[in-house]
């Protein structure tokens, strides 16, 4: 029995030098004479743990210190909710570009409580792209802008020219490409990720917010979706996933240990040009978005065969391979390279689909 | 080095056995070559995993087949307006007994979204009592009425003929008491608990519910605190706190093993007479609740003196017995011995007291 390499869109693999950390102190954490999932989230030793995973957050992304570092519960699905909630105080209105599933499923929950404005949608071709917009489809009085960074589902990836050119506050959902790319906070208010992509284990939602746009919230907005409450408590008004946050610090480290983001992002564009490479040379395998707006992160490829795409997946799986089953609102394959992935993985997987190819040509 | 008893109100002890077991199947769990950590929740081998938990968590309460049994996140402190938003669509009125800091929080988030009526409290002695109501008290026409079963805090505990005599729906927090006594889950509409004190790591909450409860939300209530999505969905409408739900069902197994609830309460009650006659025979320790309603789970005590509670607390985790410190509006100590304090644990702390007191007087 050996590791497989997991293209899952997460939760997704971590590294396994993480994983051996994690094993090794599972009983005893230093000298504490006790697990980290047994601690009092009152200790000076969880204190410690906290702290230093805010400290990481705060140095691997060049998180300005008028921003707000903090850890949540409850993934991006309450997010969607949390965002109108704390940020449709004034005008209630909110910018929303519809670039996937996850975009759409934030803006259905938003019009719950705001007016959602979709600016923009690239639903005519299955999410295969990012679309132009320009500063007049924005709404100058809206209290917020909403993108999804990189669509997991789809492929999609946004680059520096297709930002939103709008003097609303910007929020993006990063959950796919968190710390797999350098981004400049100082263009968001507000930018959250799941961490069961590129952060850790499932459980813990990062949220990244400007100062200034933590205060008043929608009238009924649950104390547990407000900003200011877990800000007040450094995340901790009530007990937090501590050994989420644990995990998430020592993958963290990882990240640290290797360079940093930018380090990162380099391996990153070179695993994902080994695999767009592949596809643009073969015969057999296709991706499914356009080259401009490809993800570093998540790779949806087909064969244009129901049945051949069916068969790649199970011989895939059968050789070590797992979880390359694309989303069924797209179908075929997807290859999803987080930072763990290592860059044999995708060698490994690019040999694969050469070889199959050969075989079922 | 060696490992502590840890008296902590929660996150709290778990058992050797199932730490070793998770620190084992780290890197690899079973023979799938993946951590369960990394893992897909969509994968057939995480179905597994969570159907397992749901399982033993029927098996070992007797969940009768008209409950519904969920995993979520967000802690007690989102099921206090999770329960209103879900339970107060009717009247739009419950009835609250307000025992201590978690019942009186779980009430103030309710009136944000509803009327409550609070039926009693034993603020008047610092909570160390549960009051007696009779069936006049309560509202006829209340959606439900909300209980905090153990006190984490002051050390009390509701017993049989404490419970409310209501025909509302009875809604219980058994957070620092599940599985760790026989309750009838039938008296109750919702029964819920953080996990972190009896069942596994912070980050799940599990939520029982009668299946006729769940339906219609107040307006505005985020679709992440609605029960009938979680419950259309298995717990898994978006990723849930996967690694919690595996660590939850290695728990649950440990209690199977054990002979189960039955058979861990009677070990509960002996562990719980060891350290309460002691206090009742001590001239230096006195606890702090009456005798009557006594928590199995958490034992708060003090001397009376200030300066020697705090000399004892710092002898005290020198030898190895951390997270004796009382809740500061209790002061003193408490001594949270859950389910998986051993109860040559509780044996050694009354030695170590006894010490303390020839040492002291």
């Amino acid at each position: 029995m050996s590791r497989v390499y997991n293209f899952s869109a997460g939760p997704s693999m971590l590294p396994l030098e993480v994983l051996e950390k994690a094993a090794a102190e599972m009983t005893e954490y230093g000298s504490t004479g006790q697990s980290v999932m047994e601690m009092s989230h009152r200790s000076k030793e969880y204190q410690a743990i906290i702290d230093n995973a805010e400290a990481l957050v705060r140095e691997l992304m060049h998180v300005p210190d008028n921003y707000t570092v903090l850890f949540l519960q409850g993934g991006a699905s309450s997010q969607f909710a949390a965002i109108p909630m704390n940020l449709g105080t004034k005008s209630g209105k909110a910018d929303y570009i519809i670039t996937g599933q996850w975009a759409k499923k934030a803006a259905q929950e938003a019009e719950r409580y705001i007016k959602v404005n979709k600016v923009a949608s690239s639903a005519d071709k299955t999410f295969s792209y990012i679309p132009e917009t320009n500063k007049s489809m924005f709404d100058p009085d809206a209290d917020y802008c909403y993108i999804c960074y990189n669509n997991t589902i789809y492929g999609t990836h946004y680059t520096e020219k297709k930002i939103p050119d709008t003097d609303a506050v910007l929020v993006a959902d990063i959950s796919s490409c968190v710390m797999a790319e350098e981004i400049d906070i100082n263009k968001f208010g507000i930018l959250y990720a799941g961490a069961q992509k590129n952060l850790g284990p499932a459980g813990v939602t990062l949220v990244i917010v400007r100062n200034d746009l933590i205060g008043d919230t929608l009238e009924g907005t649950p104390t547990m979706f407000k900003y200011s409450i877990h800000r007040d408590n450094g995340s901790m008004y009530n007990t937090p996933p501590t050994y989420g946050i644990y995990m998430l610090g020592l993958v963290l480290r990882w990240i640290k240990d290797k360079g940093g983001v930018k380090e990162l992002q380099k391996i990153n564009e070179k695993k994902a040009k080994i695999l767009y490479d592949f596809l643009d040379s073969s015969e057999m395998f296709k991706g499914t978005v356009v080259p401009e707006d490809r993800s570093l992160m998540n790779i949806p490829f087909v064969t244009g065969d129901e049945e051949l795409d069916a068969k790649f997946v199970a011989e895939a799986k059968a050789a070590g391979f797992i979880n390359i089953k694309g989303h069924r609102t797209v179908g075929g394959m997807r290859a999803s390279i987080y930072n763990a992935m290592p860059i044999e993985g995708v060698e490994a997987l690019v040999e694969f689909m050469k070889k199959f190819e050969a075989e079922n040509k």
